[in-house]
């Protein structure tokens, strides 16, 4: 096998999407309530090293194998026969899609984190890893490594980086999770007044956003597949998304939301914005990247909203932003995406496709979400005591109280005064 | 249009120095106080967010469209006629930009944190980016994407990477609204001693130091604008003046400054070297990398020292690191920079043309910033209340109280204990 | 010279490497205690500080030069005669190698932080950069750059990218270091009950991990000096070796230890695979870097224990991590790595040889580490006052209170409640 540039390319891009890992422990870290920092972010290599075993190992064949009428694939188990592959990237596309997996698993914790318990996540982790997000991946990008058919591909439907795939996977997913194991117990007041919780350290919120939109270039820039000239355009249309989604964000937080505070938004619409440049950066000029950038982070907002009114408590906003924002994205492509790219079918035409493929999207995971939720809750038991819950998972799951004594920081103050 | 190695080497640049904002988030939050942690690290998101669309869309064209006697550029406004550009690079070139604009703009706010109000600051990031970075950056880097002249770097004006164009226009930018908006209200006690203020978090300034350091490999490296056997010796170069600025530092106080810190000498002389080595860095020797980063080390901490006494507040340290940093390692330039790339100018004449070059500079951005902070305080108010500093802006602009709270995580210590 | 796709793969994976930096900062700092935080984090700036112009200027001439028998490079002085060096990497191999230098060097300062000085730290920097590393590293890495003998590596030692040479090696005068200084004074209670100290900021720690797991990809790709097809199964069994190290120390935790917490064998497993599978990564197929890194994983967690009942104490498992680990993983090579790959040696020779690189190694780097610990020790002092580890070293070392009072963030605290 030659080498070449596009190698390079996927396998830099590739480690910047590893890279969500650190972003993802920022982010979840920062916006949950101290006493569970130490949970979560153990959570986020818990399920990082499931998916490395599980997705490397069963799912990448269901995803990327050969298979019948574009439906599930297989032959690559324990990756065998895989260097034999008739795909001039070998082990460099494994290792690349990996990481994709990676990003779609670990964003479920995150929502429900604060109530869950740690086992029933890993497990929920695991057929993720190994069966839901796989399964529907092939049915999208099931021929990038074989030339073979995929069906949702084959009638039209556009994800160019997996703003479906990957993000609205994880979101439904995540829909479907925070349902089943309920709010957290302090997230709504006696009078049913909403409290916000968590928000235990925003500047590492703030540096978890940076390390995302880093990794976003490798996820955008990567999923080319090769190194060729639209890479400019592709990067700049990530940064165009994530600004207008802020934009858009604030604007919609201004004029909808009286008592909001702009904080959540502009994280929100950045990350929204990201996620809904994912579906169509390759298709786009640079003003159709600013206006997904922008309906994208309005929807982030709105979505966000529409869930606390049906009283769900999505503890890092995942449902919102890759949820909502990945579809969003994906529909929004159908109305933006450059002529030539549309593939021969007219606007409407392909959004009756796209809202075709983020509807089955929805079904699968959402509704294998709460199958998936509900037996785990019945069988193993979903959620910690309220006396846990309120202790925090930091004491509750790792049995000691050093580490957490010390986060607090309080040690020797008294001395110092 | 081909893609080759010069555009992967780009890209990848772009990226590193794309991750600077992750680094000066960590860095201003590290050195500045508690209360006031949140407003900064999201300032610097809605800065990045104000660079992406106001530098893109009409900084670029400034700075890099086609016009007469290298003074100001046009043509590529909102990125039109972009792609027909005589310009083997594209739109690879402009995200790289992208990323030292957004570099420019986010040193200003730092320094003038803790005490500035959000809305004012932002527009000042929007005259930053589109308007005072631009226009110097088109004399003296207006030929990089079009082959038509540049005033200064006409007279032989050098400066490789930006330590002029990029970080003392910030730096002097930042000068003008030190000046302008006044010391933070605790920084002097009442008998004129200097109070030590901020530095809430150390270790996540020195995350935020390799953040930057690394992302400096992009910085200096990207802007040979190809992939050539100079890079090993510039990347080499950059750590050299990183390690001796620290040296230099370390023994400036030493023999200097009694009562300082070493802690502030170390941060401040490995950025110092940094900055300085960005002019310079395809230019030198290895050994010639060291005196230029001890000198810069040495000229940061004397700069510090030289506010201090004019009464100027400076909260994160960013006029001697990038204002001073960068026009000491623009000027050391004619001193060590190997002969062959003096482009037949004497070194006592180059010496004059840096200089003119960083006087240049000086006037231009010290002189607009004072002009812009002064009408931005006349029309719209630049300073919060005493009170508010009193508060501290985490409170102040983000309307709520449960983030700070949680911060300080003080929750539930009492049951554990 | 003419630069291509090695040149380029071999700049990232350094500027990866170099990243650790960060990593280690991150980690190091979660893990001890709050009081000595800042002072860690410094002598993390400073110890790269060092390794840059130590090694760069002395210890690469040692390494890579050419010399007598394989037994001490040199001719490099000052990085003089380089360019002109039979070798097309050039100052691109130097700068990688930097990076390597630095992360051996790095470690060693972690291990023994809470209680010794910074003065003797860093002398003990100087001549682990300038001469333990650099001349144990000749012994198998000395034909890297000129085509010349290297002792260790003629009989057949095979260390990939330094799970010996670099990490097991700082792993050894850690071991040295921690038994010259001595435990932290509350390690042990009156009873000889251990005490769980430290960890501060365990999110911080997991940010650390995802940054080091990020970084090794350029350490294990990088190490092929050259960007070919073994690339994606290199990168591969990064990740297994990495992901069933954390399922070994689980289940060794599990099953050996009973009240140990599965925190620490999450993060020592990760981290010790890791380390394990640098020596292999080339040669394994996927399923035996997942024997490697499942078996490395209950190794660090075993000699964790082991460091335990001896009485030693290690701030942050750099002795089971890099030194176990290492050592386990170099030996594991024997095992498990492909046939073709042997070199012709059966595998029982080559795990005599691997032994026998790993025991030279070992009194080596240990013997060489105690003499020197021994008359820093005796020369200058190693440790600091009892009264001085109680206060903690971010006051004892840089004199000044204000940062510290800021870090524990009480500041204001009453005013809000």
């Amino acid at each position: 096998m030659e080498v070449d540039l596009n190698h390079l390319w996927l396998i830099v891009s590739a480690c910047f999407v590893f890279f969500m890992q650190a972003g993802f422990v920022c982010y979840e870290v920062g916006f949950i309530q101290s006493k569970n920092v130490i949970s979560v972010a153990i959570e986020n290599i818990l399920t990082f090293i499931i998916t490395t075993l599980v997705f490397s190992f069963l799912g990448f064949a269901l995803m990327f194998g050969p298979g019948p009428w574009g439906l599930f694939g297989g032959h690559y188990w324990l990756l065998n026969n895989l260097a034999q592959a008739h795909n001039s990237l070998g082990f460099v596309f494994v290792f690349f899609e990996l990481m994709f997996a990676g990003t779609a698993v670990t964003i479920v914790s995150g929502s429900m984190s604060e109530r869950t318990r740690l086992l029933p996540l890993l497990l929920a982790a695991v057929i993720l890893a190994g069966f839901i997000y796989p399964l529907f991946g092939h049915w999208v990008w099931g021929d990038l490594f074989l030339n073979q058919p995929a069906w949702l591909k084959n009638l039209g439907f556009m994800d160019f980086a997996g703003a479906t795939v990957v993000h609205a996977t994880a979101g439904w997913v995540s829909l479907a999770g925070i349902i089943v194991v309920g709010p957290r117990k302090d997230k709504w007041d006696e009078e049913g007044k909403i409290k916000k919780l968590g928000r235990s350290n925003i500047p590492f919120a703030a540096l978890g956003t940076f390390i995302l939109w880093f990794s976003w270039f490798g996820f955008n820039g990567g999923s080319l597949l090769e190194f060729n000239d639209r890479i400019g355009l592709i990067l700049l249309n990530t940064n165009f998304s994530a600004a207008a989604g802020v934009v858009g964000a604030i604007l919609t937080t201004r004029f909808f939301i009286r008592d909001h505070s702009y904080m959540e938004a502009i994280f929100a619409g950045a990350l929204g914005g990201l996620v809904a440049i994912t579906a169509s950066s390759n298709y786009l000029e640079p003003l159709a990247a600013v206006m997904v950038g922008f309906i994208s982070g309005s929807v982030v907002v709105l979505a966000g909203l529409l869930l606390e009114k049906l009283g769900l408590d999505d503890a890092v906003g995942a449902v919102p932003i890759h949820g909502f924002g990945g579809a969003a994205g994906t529909i929004l492509l159908a109305f933006f995406a450059s002529p030539q790219f549309l593939g021969g079918q007219s606007r409407l035409l392909k959004f009756f496709v796209q809202l075709l493929g983020v509807t089955v999207n929805f079904v699968w995971s959402f509704g294998l979400g709460l199958l998936m939720f509900y037996l785990i809750k019945k069988r193993f038991g979903l959620r910690v005591t309220e006396e846990e819950e309120e202790k925090g998972l930091n004491i509750v799951e790792f049995g000691d109280i050093y580490s957490w004594q010390e986060y607090l920081k309080i040690t020797h103050y008294e001395n110092l005064t």
